[in-house]
């Protein structure tokens, strides 16, 4: 009895002993972050040195070398690329104008969805129709969509208290809405912009085309527009508009995902891998999308390297390429995995822009949730507080569908995230040098848990 | 036994009815603010149209009235001012040059602190003696103190995740460390200014002379400034540096606090007031310090009026006058609730900044925060997760020391504010539309609960 008393005082104290331990290796590393703030040099050095960065791109290929060069310096134990192939869109011209009853022609700033088709070399001429929702369009008869261009006038709802809540109805407009349209004879699609903001710019992303229906040209007006457009519209009738697009894809090219690792010292085949990705829209500098998810995997690596802390279990770093538009990356990287019968025991993404971190979002088995809760006291000091939330990411949304990794997302704030998204707002100096550190902060808190005590 | 039952269930059964009924009136609060954002508008005009407004300026006197025609606007039940002397500082021009050893001399931007001396119509130019902190000046002799300025080169702490953590120990040599060197004889001290951000702003604030000493004049430089100066000494012996300050007190001038309320409709007579203060520094246009607060208690008021919920306890929104240099509002607003014999149950000061709010700071019995904690099941659907640290706000510091009414301060994230904080940085485009309108909601919701349920 007395015997069993000791062991369990010694386990209590081992427990605490490695909870002051971690306590203080996770602060160091903060601190290094903080006060170096290399991640935040890293990322200047890709907005403005290389810029942004389309799969397929001259700038895609030189982010790829610069990544491998980065990540080189840091002093992880390897560093190698990861071939795929990627397709190869591209925006050429965008011309817009707006037609009232009495046929003049009013320019408007326009952003193609990206992989979609440019108009013919006359552009596009058609009444518009204005549709709030798609439970709208379904409603009409096709004879009244025939040969229009169908404005989705869909709100950003401004109401959810994190914009991820409102983005995934909004961006069904963009993404799948359009085919829908097209299944009802529309000659174009323009669409209110995905965005939080009230500003003048348009913002692109992903369409889906759905090929048992014409793909059809598909544009983004900025939300300040849309509102002129939705005032106009509902005091005049007829109101066309003209679109003359040329953006085309191209044949596919050959591109690489960046990976860089630290072998485990004690179980070096289980592995905790972490990634952003390289690849970013062609307007702006991919600033938050996804330079910051980027330069903070790279900045897990060159803090355990910098400070020699060596971790039980392999931790890797990925730089994905093609999230944005094929997510090519983020299936060869599956693919390699599968072949190489690799053993992750979790992945992380960091795809959620550079603001100040509060939370993870996770897709796992409730015990896993339950073990990754238990660190939450190691967490709470650099403001991680919200494990709740259900999610993971793109990019490695392919592991966890063939092999059931557990995943998870880093969860910054979500203000203004929306307000750049996609578009030239997402430049450089609107991240914010502490946020993002501190967002590097937290994926290597979780990260060196993780390799410490597995999942 | 069976009668005790249904009473227990009866009770557990209204409690969470009572849940429910809170939680869709702080939703639709919620909703309210971040649909109309009129705060957001408020503060444009409040930074734009009017613009810094420092205690006694005409600017100030302009506050006043528009702060009161937007309260009435509110419809909310009535607003009055309170009348109160308030110091009158006035920066005149300043100017600056380092002299090297070779009498080369190159301006430097100053700030002068704020309630500071100027210096004689001549300025002052003296050797610049480097003190990292104040220990190695209170090392050394007077003599080699004697004569010469002060250069205190204590840098913001960039470790702490709460940038707070690092201003209290940083504003010292801002506050106070000034008489130390005049202690000593020193003619004059410039400091590295009180700022997180690496840039070319120097930021203001108020100096507290200690009556023993000779005042002194004391200037700000940049943090980028700063780090030219300690390197060129590092490199130099015998720089100098000129100063010339016109800043001045002259004499005191009659202001006000703008007072609005909604009364109780059960217990009119306990009070739950809240606010921030509507003077400024003279420098930037007091965006987030504390246009912010100012707009978001006003927008209390609002959010309660239009949706038409009235309180059961007396909710009450104060615009204080004079925090930055002087405190007269605060005091003032003390005094009258003493000579009217009023009871507040509790104040709540939003003093800290702009952005994304997380929790509140308190400082209040153990039983009461034991109670606010009970609320945080309604405050997290707003992000609101951190009632653990102490504090309260300057303004309603008087009412906790007269009659120990427990305090609050709103705390929003806070990575940002201390770039902005006394400088030109900050300025109406520097606050973020729904992260003031979530200041704005967390104020709102707190100030529902305790008007519902008392502390």
């Amino acid at each position: 009895m007395l015997g069993l008393l000791i062991v369990l005082i010694q386990i209590i104290s081992a427990e605490a002993q490695n909870f002051r331990q971690d306590s203080s290796t996770l602060k160091k590393m903060s601190n290094y972050i903080l006060t170096n703030y290399e991640c935040y040099n890293d990322l200047r050095y890709l907005c403005k040195q290389i810029g942004h960065r389309i799969s397929g791109s001259a700038q895609a290929e030189k982010a790829v070398w610069w990544g491998k060069e980065v990540m080189e310096k840091t002093g992880c134990d390897r560093v190698y690329l990861q071939e795929v192939m990627v397709p190869h869109w591209v925006r050429g011209t965008e011309q817009a104008e707006i037609i009232n009853a009495k046929g003049k022609r009013v320019p408007v700033s326009i952003s193609s969805m990206g992989n979609a088709i440019g108009t013919s070399s006359n552009g596009v001429e058609a009444t518009l129709l204005k549709i709030n929702n798609i439970e709208q369009l379904q409603r009409m008869n096709a004879a009244d969509v025939k040969g229009k261009i169908v404005f989705f006038n869909y709100r950003f709802e401004q109401t959810n208290v994190n914009t991820f809540d409102s983005y995934g109805p909004c961006v069904y407009y963009r993404w799948g809405a359009p085919s829908e349209a097209a299944r009802m004879g529309a000659a174009a699609v323009v669409i209110r912009s995905v965005s939080s903001a009230y500003d003048d710019k348009p913002h692109t992303g992903s369409i889906a085309y759905n090929k048992k229906y014409p793909s059809i040209p598909a544009v983004a007006i900025s939300n300040l527009a849309a509102d002129e457009l939705e005032k106009q519209m509902n005091k005049e009738p007829h109101v066309k508009m003209y679109i003359k697009t040329t953006c085309e894809m191209l044949p596919e090219v050959k591109s690489y995902n960046v990976v860089g690792e630290i072998t485990g010292s004690e179980l070096p085949g289980e592995i905790v891998v972490f990634g952003g990705h390289l690849d970013s829209w062609d307007i702006g500098e991919g600033a938050h999308d996804d330079g910051a998810g980027v330069v903070q995997s790279i900045e897990v690596l060159r803090t355990f390297a910098k400070l020699g802390i060596r971790p039980k279990r392999t931790i890797r770093a990925v730089l994905f390429m093609n999230e944005e538009n094929g997510l090519r990356g983020g299936q060869k990287y599956c693919d390699l995995a599968a072949e190489k019968n690799e053993k992750h025991i979790l992945a992380i993404e960091t795809d959620a822009g550079g603001a100040t971190p509060y939370g993870f979002s996770m897709t796992m088995t409730a015990a896993q949730r339950q073990k990754v809760k238990s660190w939450l006291p190691q967490l709470l000091p650099f403001g991680i507080y919200n494990l709740e939330r259900n999610g993971g990411g793109a990019d490695i949304g392919p592991l966890h569908r063939k092999f059931g990794t557990p995943v998870m997302e880093l969860l910054p704030d979500s203000q203004r995230y929306f307000d750049m998204h996609h578009s030239a707002n997402d430049v450089f100096e609107n991240v914010h040098r502490r946020e993002l550190c501190l967002g590097a902060v937290a994926m290597t808190a979780m990260v060196y848990l993780a390799s410490m005590y597995g999942l």
